[in-house]
């Protein structure tokens, strides 16, 4: 016989089953009741995941001589322009909650740093209700100096992704296994192919069947499929995108490509970067071009007027990386408490 | 003769110095002109130190079992009232800038983690105009089961500051000797005296010369210069906090006092925690007592409700650990981009 101690009286009637397998609730009753459904051993093990992936993107970068930042969330006026901004009351005046650290990065690299990331929130306001976006979430962004184009930074997203794969295989075989899920091996890391936004976007329209020429969610898709069957891996970088398709820091290759990128993983957008411009008038120039005025960006561009760098960067989004990681079907599970266009609670 | 390659050009007026010691210049112009003032280079070690701060905090948890956690930081609901709160236009409705994860935490140690840890921005709406005050900060938060009082908390945040300090002395030795500052050694962290609230009222009181009869900010100089006198080591555990003075969860002793903590660094507060309620009808007592509506509470007493195990934690600021262990006057200065009541950019 052994005493058995009460530590606490509990109720017996759970708002939620914490012991039955997620896929047989609906997600909205697992958001509802956040606070117990979590205590669902295969939901919960969703955030050991997430919390080991946080775990190797940071030791990478510090063996690699990442410092990392914490910048401010509330910003004067967006990086990207004034769209998509959550506007908070800051005692007698308006500010914004940003988008991303983007401007932060690159004055950290010029501060002499060079090699920064930081992990933190990122907010956009677009009302979006998909099973891809959150109002919310965690950017894991890397930003670095002395680069010549955008090769340089995917070879470091291969090094990162490497390194988290690695990480999750040792440290979360019994999480992974709960949703039977595996991860890609270092050989499948290396062959991810990299093909220009021209080259695919001509995939995207010759596969048959699909009536989609630009690289939008079911053409990344396709782009994944097309990897996983000529490649042997489920992700894709695309390079070389549009200028009109990135914003006015991006640098440019010629009048019409830029040197930024995008990763695709499992049919999702991963991640979005590119080389910077580091040169004053050619900034000054594109911020013309895209009719942006100079005057809301004077500490930004103050950055590059004493001199700056060439660098880029990119950032990885930490729920759709998890999700991906498991096949969850929605993003939002891979978010400890999510917030969307109705949902701000618990 | 070697060949040099210009890689952009930079003005040659800098608006601010970067090469002479930063006390020579006012605290307005290194923070107006924050892009350029972060390549002095003994301002950019602040952040270097701030850095291997987190570093070490994040390796010591996850080396005690500690699982990170990331949390929203958009609310519907103050955690200790709707006072302080930064509003936030959500669509069609109104949150608020999370004060603290402190409900989050709590869910997250009875969902099975047990022990929890997270960085990640607080924010507070207070119109102070202080050295020791931002209105957005990051704050280093734990939470774990199974302790008895907060001594075992104590202990923890011991063993937190040994490796942080060590991990200085090991990684910053030349950042830590630009700013002429040294960090306590181990046996000095070990003696950090442990005091109640009581009496250190008594010895606030009984000091000569203060008229001083509370914990306030003169109060925690007087008390670490006892420390330094008695005990050999600028800092200092209060605990045993009047129930008054803490918030409806903190668990209580008696009708008088709680289980509440702060650790004092330096003349600081650099830490607030406590062991909290885990019982749901001494928490529901608790509410009514505070004046508080249980129904806005109601995700957070969900998780006593369906039980929750004892438990406890505290959150440690990082621009004020930053601003002590480097001999800081402002803790602004070890803020990358502070923002305070007047100050929203750069």
């Amino acid at each position: 016989m052994r005493d058995l101690e009460v530590v606490a009286r509990a109720e017996p009637d759970l708002p939620v089953p914490v012991n039955q397998d997620p896929e047989k609730l609906s997600l909205e009753a697992v958001l509802d009741h956040r606070m117990i459904s979590l205590r669902n051993p295969k939901i919960l093990s969703i955030f050991k995941v997430q919390a080991v992936i946080l775990k190797h993107f940071a030791e990478h970068l510090r063996g690699e001589g990442f410092t990392e930042i914490k910048t401010s969330k509330l910003i004067g006026t967006g990086t990207e322009g004034g769209t998509g901004l959550f506007s908070v009351d800051y005692f007698d005046t308006k500010v914004f909650l940003a988008q991303s650290p983007q401007f932060y990065k690159q004055a950290m690299v010029a501060s002499g740093l060079e090699r920064v990331f930081e992990v933190g929130c990122a907010y956009r306001a677009e009302k979006h209700e998909t099973v891809r976006h959150l109002n919310e979430y965690v950017s894991l962004d890397v930003e670095m100096a002395w680069i010549d184009s955008e090769q340089d930074l995917m070879d470091l997203e291969v090094r990162i992704l490497k390194d988290i794969f690695r990480g999750l295989e040792k440290d979360c075989a019994a999480e992974l296994a709960l949703w039977k899920a595996t991860v890609p091996s270092d050989a499948e890391v290396e062959r991810i192919p990299r093909v220009s936004h021209d080259r695919a976007r001509e995939l995207i329209g010759s596969i048959g069947g699909h009536k989609v020429y630009d690289v939008n969610p079911e053409g990344e898709r396709v782009l994944c499929d097309w990897a996983v069957k000529e490649h042997g891996v489920d992700a894709i970088f695309v390079h070389g995108f549009p200028r009109k398709k990135r914003p006015f820091y991006t640098y440019p290759v010629d009048s019409r490509i830029t040197m930024g990128f995008d990763c695709l993983f499992r049919g999702l957008e991963i991640t979005t970067g590119s080389r910077r411009i580091h040169e004053y008038q050619m900034l000054l120039d594109n911020v013309e071009m895209f009719g942006l005025k100079p005057e809301g960006l004077s500490d930004y561009l103050s950055i590059f007027k004493y001199g700056c760098p060439p660098h880029g960067g990119f950032a990885i989004g930490l729920e759709r990386l998890t999700q991906k990681v498991l096949g969850l079907a929605n993003v939002k599970e891979a978010c400890l408490f999510p917030r969307d266009r109705r949902r701000v609670r618990p």
